[in-house]
């Protein structure tokens, strides 16, 4: 083993913890597999005075130019999170002709342009492996292994606070405000938990996974958001009795010539599909590809260890490239310019809950709004009273989005409809 | 574009045509993956007078000698199947210089350290993503994205064939030779399917698996082996009955100290276990490293553009080396030699049944038999009665499965025992 590999570490949070555990504890093996001892020389924290576990020997600055000025330092690990600083000084980093690797979602959904001109600028590596799915590989997958294949489809479930919320609001029975309190006590959802309930967090994966699936840059303003907060526990019955489970999805789909479309949103999901069986807080990516068909990828999405099983395989590979004097062969990958097809011409079935005044004629008037609009039944059953109001739910066939909005409001301004209490895409199908 | 590359084709079965098809229908997206176009230029078929589609503008052969010394070509694609001479032909392509793919998994699992070593000697790429699991990116991500944890446990269902017929045993209750049967009508089944049913199949892919996985060479011959062909349709209804389904399972394990095992077997499997849900003929990896936890790995482990998607998957990885002018940096990666661990000192909980005489003390002979084993019984239950015989079936604790075989000895030597019908690990519970 010559040669010896120095790293600057930016943060020292629940995954820079991970990272420096499993550098440690695995130093022997991936000594081996990466060609070289790899070394957290500096780590970047904001109270150096504080004492940190992992870290007894290893130099704590406040000063990032601490890092980006040594010499000796050939990786740059980046975990602050949030946007800035962590995308200057990535740059930074790459500018002094450093290797990086990001586990932050948001700088890479946000910046990922500027980053990955920058790097192939200056000819180093960029990774972000752990950014989307923790510990799962689902880039380098996609990168490396599924090259052969144009994607046409991307179904992931890519937050688990949300999928942990869902599970147990389908298995106990509990109400969103029940379940996200409990998520909340057992460290799965945050004091403030907009991020993940309200899907952005799923978005910015989208983002990503669609850009680098796609080979076309999506925007994150582009992706349409839909989070899980108005999922009631009727919904949920429903789906168990129809044969489905609710789960909050990122979805990306090949239009063809009218392009890509991503979103994030609950959808039905025939209980029979891969993804219906991914519980709690686990992850996993399903997708169609042209030539390998369905192929799905599945593990722990979040935690201390599990993303940094994702950063430290990127730093190895670093690594080796670093000790093979070799540059990475994979830089940025959206060599297309696609268009991106608008949510209203999207197609799907879709599931509609509706309250409705429980009188003659009620059933007719509903389906003459659906009919109207184009849009199709499969079924439509009235089901339940709920006080005055009968609850009613109907499926339809695949139509198109905007056909669907169209009903919606029709149905919405009828006098015996009392209000749409939930309109959710069925997938898969 | 600046550069083609040109590949030779040795074989031109199911899996070759796929290739070809892929390369021609995604050629677009390929170039700009790879950094370059790249061409069939001669396939080595026994019978080059016969039409072939697709192959319209390729040049046929029947002598090696034509791919290999040919200059141009830089990658060779090895489809032959078999030991020999695709062994050889690797080989030669190897001292030519030749970048080598192949998806034959017998010669990996027989002769991977040669092609390793002459892969090395000559400085060229030897990948064979599609050996396991098809179509499933398996191989990659076990050498570049799981870098960083020490893996404890491999689960894999990478047999489609058995995986079809213990699928239709559950569903149906069909009788093995009933599902065969269906299974050979279906194409699923080859006409003589003892490599399929008795195991070998997956042992070959269990003991690649393994060997990358445990950076250590696993030898064909150490693997054990055991087959579908004794599954009764009773099995899988206790099975079901106690809230398992039956796999078959490449099973690879780390005991510390005591080494690696490495077997194929049938096994109970908790029907909540993510390898539960994979029915038909689809394929999964589950898998357990001390970083990410748990990740599973699902999709078409066989048929033409599945096992394609890999192989082209690897081609354009070696024409990005060759784009790039570098050297694939990850070769062999068996850089320990662990001592292998007796099937004997193996332990899990298994599943016993048993057809013995309908008399008084009999219960009592049998939980004897296992207690003086050292087998401890989690429960026994006296189910029906098989013409004269009644029906017992046992589920231990986990034990040895040296004393579970002592156990079996004892048994099978009681007059009270007519027979011993079945013993099947308990896995991952």
């Amino acid at each position: 083993m010559a040669k010896d590999i120095y790293v600057g570490l930016l943060g020292f949070g629940t995954v820079g913890t991970g990272v420096v555990r499993v550098l440690q504890e695995n130093a022997e093996d991936i000594a081996q597999k990466a060609g070289a001892r790899i070394h957290i020389k500096k780590v970047l924290v904001r109270d150096i005075t504080k004492k940190r576990e992992y870290l007894e020997k290893v130099e704590l600055t406040n000063r990032p130019e601490d890092i980006m000025d040594d010499p000796e330092i050939s990786i740059v690990i980046e975990l602050l999170g949030g946007l800035h600083p962590s995308r200057e000084l990535m740059l930074q980093a790459m500018e002094k002709g450093k290797q990086v690797v990001t586990a932050n979602k948001d700088v890479v959904a946000q910046f990922g342009h500027d980053l990955f001109d920058m790097a192939e600028k200056h000819n180093v590596a960029f990774r972000f492996e752990a950014s989307v799915g923790g510990g799962i590989p689902i880039i380098t997958p996609l990168k490396e292994c599924l090259t052969g294949n144009r994607i046409s489809d991307i179904m992931g479930i890519v937050n688990g606070t949300t999928n942990y919320m869902l599970t147990k609001m389908a298995e106990d029975g509990s109400d969103y405000n029940a379940v996200l309190k409990e998520a909340q006590r057992l460290g799965y959802a945050e004091a403030n938990p907009a991020a993940d309930v309200e899907g952005m967090d799923a978005a910015r994966k989208a983002a990503i996974l669609a850009s680098i699936a796609f080979n076309t840059r999506i925007q994150l303003d582009q992706v349409s958001v839909e989070g899980i907060t108005n999922i009631e526990p009727a919904d949920i019955n429903y789906a168990n009795q129809l044969g489905y489970v609710i789960k909050l999805l990122a979805v990306a789909k090949d239009y063809g010539d009218r392009g890509v479309n991503v979103r994030v949103h609950p959808v039905f999901l025939p209980s029979s599909h891969p993804l219906a069986s991914v519980k709690d807080v686990f992850n996993a990516i399903f997708l169609r590809g042209n030539a390998i068909g369905d192929a799905m990828f599945y593990g722990r999405g979040a935690g201390s260890l599990p993303t940094a099983s994702a950063v430290v395989a990127d730093v190895i590979s670093e690594a080796r490239d670093i000790v093979n004097d070799q540059s990475s062969p994979i830089g940025c990958t959206c060599y297309n310019k696609r268009p991106f097809c608008p949510l209203e011409d999207t197609e799907s079935s879709y599931y509609v809950r509706l309250h409705v005044k429980d009188e003659p004629g009620v059933l007719g008037a509903i389906a003459t709004a659906f009919g109207d609009s184009n849009v199709s039944l499969k079924s439509v059953i009235q089901t339940r009273m709920v006080g005055t109001n009968a609850e009613i739910v109907a499926v339809t066939h695949v139509v198109k989005h905007s056909h669907l909005q169209k009903a919606a409001d029709i149905l919405s301004s009828l006098a015996v409809v009392d209000k749409i209490r939930s309109v959710i895409r069925v997938e898969a199908e």
